[in-house]
């Protein structure tokens, strides 16, 4: 007997599973049975999936054949839904407590969530209201409905929140197109969303809302003010416990703390947000770095340039920066004289391109290493800014190496002998490298020849495996102008930060027409390599800060050493001390304050200073100064020169690690 | 007989001369008269005069009373007056060769004098016609006719000029006050002149002409392009040959060209005009100079800070700079937030005052030093730009030394030494010191309470007493801010530059609200001190450039040794030898053409380079490097320890100078 209808028969679905197994089970299961068939164990920590690369919620039924790969908390993606389904259920709680919210959008973060609602009859939300929050979205957690999908017609959707009066919603669904909408419900709650979610709010076992702040509806200052509510959540009560430690020992960390206690930089309204004024501290902290840098980079060949912080707008017309920058970011600079504009800089690159093409370059001038540590200006929103990490003028530590194709193995395996010892040498150990390789399917949008992508790719991955480089691999995420490497690192709360690119160029030789003579005598164009080891001076001193607590390494340290006389009559010696110092590169302070010695002793050591050096009666004598390392081990007295030679061993112990 | 009338009687007139000696003359006596009387050797030398105050003629006739200053070629009046007249002189020869042309301005300038002229049918003026200009000029100058003033209402000139077709004497007249106006003329040639001119054409010995430009009719863009002649006129054949003999060397120190030579500093069409891009071996250059001044500051407790370069309108609208930059220089940059502006900052005070007001300062902390080589931004008309020492972009060696009025001499005293130091350093003989001081007449349009005036003057002339300076004082020079000490320095060719200014400000502190807690307990304001030894980084380049002609001190030059390997087999030793020197902060050059050592010693030695280091078969088995000083003295062969001990000692010597 034919069957002539699908219900009939019992239809089965091939699986194809990431380990290439191939399993079939039946038409309409959902992820969730699929990993209940193979596994009970791991079908509790499933989260979501993955269904022919398009993200699919647990629950969802499957009614062809194709790739599955599920996702638990360990995966990014798996940590995304629960985030996303949190939100939901904070919106939930919201709608429950205050009737007549309206919802903006709702996003997962990386660390969490939040949502931007605009509450009724002028309620506000203040921080005595987030245990009433968190206690109604913990209810709805208990109550462990499930995350229902509905695909929707766009007059259905736009019917259902204009009843609601969710304007915010409305105005979301008339731009999205017809036969692709989606709703999710858990409860009573029914939201505009894409998904994928959690199969019920059940699995969400703690939550702490975060913070609250005000953020225009679709980021346009012209727009309402809404309340965005930010939000954690987890699957376990002690990985929240954990997480609050950790946001503790974050907060003792924030570089903008650290940084405004030690004085190492401020922010003026007047001058402006974002636009961080370096103080003699952090001058200090900051060249200390810029000098280490230029050193190293001396030695493998690099040439310091200084450019202007500004260039006619035709420079970055020509480069393509503004179209990428123009719109969004500090707008062009006028003149008394018509026809001329200039912009900030928003990159250093153009300006190396022209000095690049200063004068005929040959074949054998490359690889030439141009570098800067050049200001650059791009605008953010102000509400964009935080501290040192998201600023309007940062100095990246610069260089672009011109060099022909079959030198880019090469130079990578220089520049990353460079970012490894500068890692070593700040204790970064844990941190990963990214490969960004073309979309082999996609070769149509990258500039470049074929030949010149295989070679740098190739050259790329060859020099992370000769360096030992623990490395991924992600294909597609390569920038349509080259291949590129980028430095993950873990700090020691265990956060990650991007330092340190490596970026493959071919399109800026292109526009700017670069060429060298090769031993051909024809004319070549040249590849060029943009990096950055810190990225930028102000984004790594904040990682730096972070990291150590602002317990810098002694030779990085703005105050190496504070003098502390036993009482004014030494201050005068502890002056001298200060200058000789001085003049052998020990960077010292005195503490002149008219206090008994315990207690400068006792405030000095809560500041990060490496050394203290009493000096009273015995020690003027002696010539001496008794000397204390932070964290009070006494090292005896010892003369100047002794003092002198014992700190300048211990930088050079610091600077030359064994292996 | 009573006499009614002025022409019956001798009149007399009452002459002070500035030595206050007073003697009477003739009424309706010319200077020239006067002088006469005098002594007729002196006589031949006047070329103008200032009566009562008021450049005067030689042969305009004194009517009253009142003080007489001659002016000879010795004094900048009497250059002044000569130079005046030598324009007009070639614009009678411009109207004899090409009749029809029109005039605009021309004035005299430092060195010569140029006009502004519109040449009739298209006639272009190339360096082909300068002979027959300077032809022309000489005859009129042999045919030595008086230069004769009159005074003119304004109908008459607006008449005169335009029956000639001189539309911009014209315009020019239209805005000036009837019964104010002169002409002068001279053979048949009348010009719209204040004057004052020689007393006849035959004074000029000597002209040349020297060079052509486009210049905007009143310098603005929109109106027509005229010819600029310029020229230089003497009173002997001999210091026209003098001055060309100069310029000749002058142009041989051309910063521009040394510069370009030397690969020290470039500029792009493509960046913009007047901003330098500092060029590997430049920015060694400048970096040596800035760490050089930064050490010295540092011993002199200055603390250095970095400050972003731009700033928010605002912040220049309180600092006054808005008010005085804001028109003619770098419009507001805009952003895509409305209500927001920021300027480039013209300079580097308001952000140091911002730093200043950061927290409560007390009276033991003052002075406050803070420094910054920081760049600012001042738009300059695309005809003025100069090389280096003109540009649109550059960075001051700025400080602010935040102190209490008491200290003002005492800081004087410390910013001179520190200038005397790098003069003595950097070989800058022959200076002098201009005190400018309040007009004690007017002494309403200055800011700042009397009783600080006097100290702050006092305290200046005190300092530049007790430094043994050279000094000239200005009264009525003073900024309306506060006095000021500038040192003004001839270089090699006799050539005036400004130098280092020190400059007391009441203002700033005070529209910055800033203050100290006294030792009264009370609410003080600070004084401000500006100061910059160099001036600019761009500035003192240039001067060190043309005073050196690309000689710099060992110390300071880029590459301080070039490697010469005797044939190709030896590049490898001298590469490592590069290494080394490297690591020991010595700064080489390897030169590895495939050339005779012959013809590379002959090459190196036409560039600035101190030292070359010969490297064969020999050094390389003795593990030595022969020295050559520029200059072919040959120092024989050196360990490379031995070598870098003997940089050292020369470097120390040159930064240690004996008294």
């Amino acid at each position: 007997m034919p069957h002539y209808f699908k219900s009939d028969i019992l239809i089965m679905v091939k699986i194809t599973f990431p380990d290439n197994s191939v399993k079939e089970f039946a038409d309409n299961s959902t992820p969730l049975d699929i990993v209940k068939a193979l596994s009970n164990s791991l079908a509790k920590e499933v989260l979501s999936a993955t269904f022919n690369g398009q993200p699919w919620d647990a629950t969802r039924p499957i009614t062809q054949d194709g790739t599955l790969v599920f996702h638990k908390w360990d995966d990014e993606e798996g940590r995304h839904t629960f985030r996303h389904s949190a939100a939901h259920v904070m919106a939930e709680a919201l709608e429950r407590l205050y009737p007549g919210t309206k919802f903006g959008i709702g996003p997962a973060l990386e660390n969490g969530f939040y949502y931007d609602v605009e509450l009724p009859d002028g309620k506000v939300i203040t921080d005595e209201d987030f245990a009433a929050i968190e206690k109604t979205m913990m209810e709805i957690a208990r109550e462990n409905k499930p995350f229902e999908r509905k695909e929707v017609s766009k007059s259905d959707a736009l019917k259902f929140f204009a009843d609601k009066k969710d304007n915010y919603k409305t105005e979301l669904i008339s731009e999205l197109e017809d036969g692709k909408i989606t709703e999710y419900t858990q409860g009573c709650y029914t939201d505009l969303c894409r998904g994928p979610h959690l199969p019920s709010t059940g699995y969400i076992k703690a939550v702490k809302i975060t913070s609250i702040a005000g953020a225009y509806w679709r980021g346009n200052e012209n727009n309402k003010m809404l309340t965005r509510v930010y939000g954690v959540a987890f699957p376990k009560q002690k990985m929240l416990d954990e997480y609050l430690i950790l946001l503790e020992e974050a907060k003792k960390r924030d570089h903008r703390k650290i940084g405004k206690d030690m004085e190492l930089f401020a922010f003026s309204a007047k001058v402006g947000q974002g636009l961080p004024l370096w103080l003699p501290k952090g001058t200090v902290l900051r060249e200390t770095l810029t000098r280490f840098l230029a050193k190293i980079q001396k030695k493998y060949g690099y040439q310091q340039v200084i450019t202007p912080h500004i260039g006619q707008k035709e420079l970055y017309v020509t480069s393509g920066h503004y179209a990428k920058y123009g719109k969004d970011s500090f707008q062009p600079i006028h003149t008394p004289s018509e026809n001329e504009e200039f912009l900030l800089k928003p990159m250093n690159c153009p300006h190396h391109c022209e000095i690049y093409a200063l004068k005929p370059r040959s074949y054998k001038d490359l690889p030439l290493r141009i570098a800067e540590f050049g200001t650059v200006y791009r605008y953010e929103q102000s509400g964009e800014l935080h501290g040192l990490t998201r600023v309007r003028s940062f100095t990246q530590d610069d260089a672009h190496l011109f060099c022909r194709p079959d030198q880019i193995k090469e130079e990578f395996c220089k520049v990353i002998d460079i970012i490894l010892y500068i890692f070593k040498i700040l204790h970064f150990k844990d941190y990963t490298a990214q490969v960004s390789l073309r979309d082999p399917n996609n070769k149509e949008k990258y500039i470049g020849s074929e030949e010149h992508w295989q070679m740098a790719e190739q050259g790329i991955i060859e020099a992370a495996k000769e360096k030992g480089l623990p490395t991924t691999v992600e294909t597609g995420e390569a920038a349509f102008y080259g291949p590129k490497l980028d430095f993950m690192v873990k700090d020691a709360l265990g956060r990650k930060w991007q330092l340190g690119t490596i970026q493959v160029d071919y399109n800026l030789p292109e526009r700017f027409e670069l060429e060298y003579i090769g031993n051909d005598d024809k004319k070549h164009r040249p590849v060029m390599i943009h990096r950055a080891p810190f990225g930028s001076l102000e984004r790594f001193v904040a990682v730096l800060i972070e990291n150590t607590e602002g317990k810098f390494p002694l030779w990085l340290t703005p105050v190496q050493a504070q003098i502390l006389p036993i009482s004014e009559k030494f201050n005068d010696y502890a002056y001298q001390l200060s200058e000789k110092f001085n003049d052998a590169d020990l960077r010292t302070e005195v503490d002149d304050r008219n206090e008994k010695i315990g207690r400068k002793i006792r405030d000095n050591e809560t500041k990060h200073i490496p050394y203290m050096l009493i000096v009273g009666e015995k020690e003027v004598a002696e010539g001496k100064v008794s000397v204390r390392k932070q964290g009070k081990q006494d090292l005896g007295a010892m003369t100047i020169e002794e003092f002198e030679a014992y700190i300048q061993n211990e930088i050079n112990k610091e600077l030359n690690p064994e292996e």
